[in-house]
């Protein structure tokens, strides 16, 4: 999806959500355990109750490799569920990939590629091993990658806060200011958690056109206030997830409901602000 | 597996060789294209060739990945091919995961956990997200983490290598010696690349008790001389892999006899070491 059609969906549906699914098995309504692919049958739920509220899905791709084959198995069907159903949304696969260049291509082409099973329209990749691990990424066109900058954990403060000496700039804006040199503002995002959105003016700073993807509001405690007076740009510039909050509302047989009740809220909170 | 099992195993077979698994659908050999899984056949014919003179195996999930449900098969049926004809080999995932606490238990529980299908004995994780990031994967006994510190990848210069205004410590540094705090040398190795064995030393400083495992002999230019000049302590305390240069040694029929040739190269030389 280029970014032109990402701004445009945001537009008509007045909603920055990406909804994250992060579908643990041990925390689904146990009702779901019966259907062949549980797993599966409770993103369908989700991902019908809450496609008119988001623009956007994220799968993490652990909840899946944790099943193994049958995870994959599920994870595919998911994929393919929303590109048949609901081909405007735009689909982040959260893997946080990133190799020596002859090996990303392979990634690169597992999860980018237009011929490939997945064909999704962006990936989150770990930016410590630098530039060739990045840029095979970023050859197909209308593809992006998903640079994490600042990321929403505690160990954030481990090593992306420090100060290079040579620059005076921490990590993370490092790592911004060498990867804008890498891609365009259409094909490359920036992770900023919103846990630390007082943060998200010193982003903006480097990179104030990029889209950013934003995880951590909701069951990790950041505001979406805060991450919108700091981080919305003239083309709006964020995509907001919210994974746990959403989908495990409620794990009785109105999780759905619930589901869109939380999806609502937000999507309400975001029209406010565009 | 334990590292005083690690120790002896290469003690016994005079070497601490690790066959890099990174098997690529387009540079088999064509014969073993009309095989039911040609990979798995591939993979099979070069750990049979191999087993006897490496003490490690190291597939790179991204090989596997981006052959979908396929790859996935043939990397599951490799794993077990392993665990069940060569129970004394140390088996690594090149995964470089690592995601917010609760991610990295899903990656795991999918990798480590002596239940689940793989039950690996080590792990790829990048340091980026920090500590919260690592630990969850500290949890299973005689399980390893295998962190990113200086990789064999022109990239590495990117940001591993700026100094941290804080301590003096290039980021590289700052990685080794904030996550000897997260783990112990019987449950974490480092990743330092062959490509930059001068640095070696640095690192000896650091962890001069922690096995490191080292890519980029070979095919990426890197001199086993050069890194066991600087990084053998008194346990060995190197697992050096080589990938391509093994694997990939002829495209014809005798590709499994190459292969075995070229680890015994390596043994040799490893032997003298020892």
């Amino acid at each position: 999806m280029d970014k032109k059609t990402l701004i445009a969906n945001i537009k008509a549906k007045r909603s920055f959500l990406c909804v994250g699914l992060d579908t643990d098995i041990n925390r689904i309504p146990k009702h779901l355990l019966t259907e062949e692919d549980p797993v599966f049958a409770f993103n369908r739920a989700i991902i019908d109750a809450t496609a008119d509220l988001c623009i956007a899905y994220k799968p993490n791709l652990a909840f899946y490799e944790c099943a193994g084959l049958k995870g994959w198995t599920a994870f595919e069907k998911t994929v393919r569920y929303i590109k048949d159903n609901y081909p405007d949304q735009f689909l982040i696969a959260d893997a946080k990939r990133g190799d020596i260049g002859n090996t990303s291509r392979q990634y690169a082409r597992a999860f980018l590629a237009p011929e490939s099973d997945f064909n999704f329209d962006a990936l989150t990749i770990a930016p410590y091993m630098g530039e060739d691990s990045v840029t095979p990424f970023l050859v197909y066109p209308d593809k992006w990658v998903v640079l994490l900058a600042l990321t929403s954990n505690k160990g954030a403060f481990d090593f992306q806060l420090t100060e290079d000496k040579a620059t005076g700039r921490r990590l993370f804006e490092n790592v911004l200011e060498r990867s804008r040199q890498w891609g365009t503002t259409e094909n490359m995002m920036y992770v900023v958690g919103a846990t630390k959105a007082e943060m998200l003016a010193d982003v903006r700073r480097i990179v104030p056109d990029s889209f950013l993807l934003v995880p951590g509001v909701g069951a990790q405690g950041g505001s979406l206030e805060e991450v919108c007076r700091h981080g919305l740009n003239k083309d709006c510039g964020l995509l907001v997830n919210s994974s746990r909050g959403i989908i495990y509302a409620s794990n009785g047989t109105d999780f759905a409901d619930r589901a869109a009740e939380e999806a609502r809220k937000l999507q309400q909170q975001m029209a406010q602000w565009l």
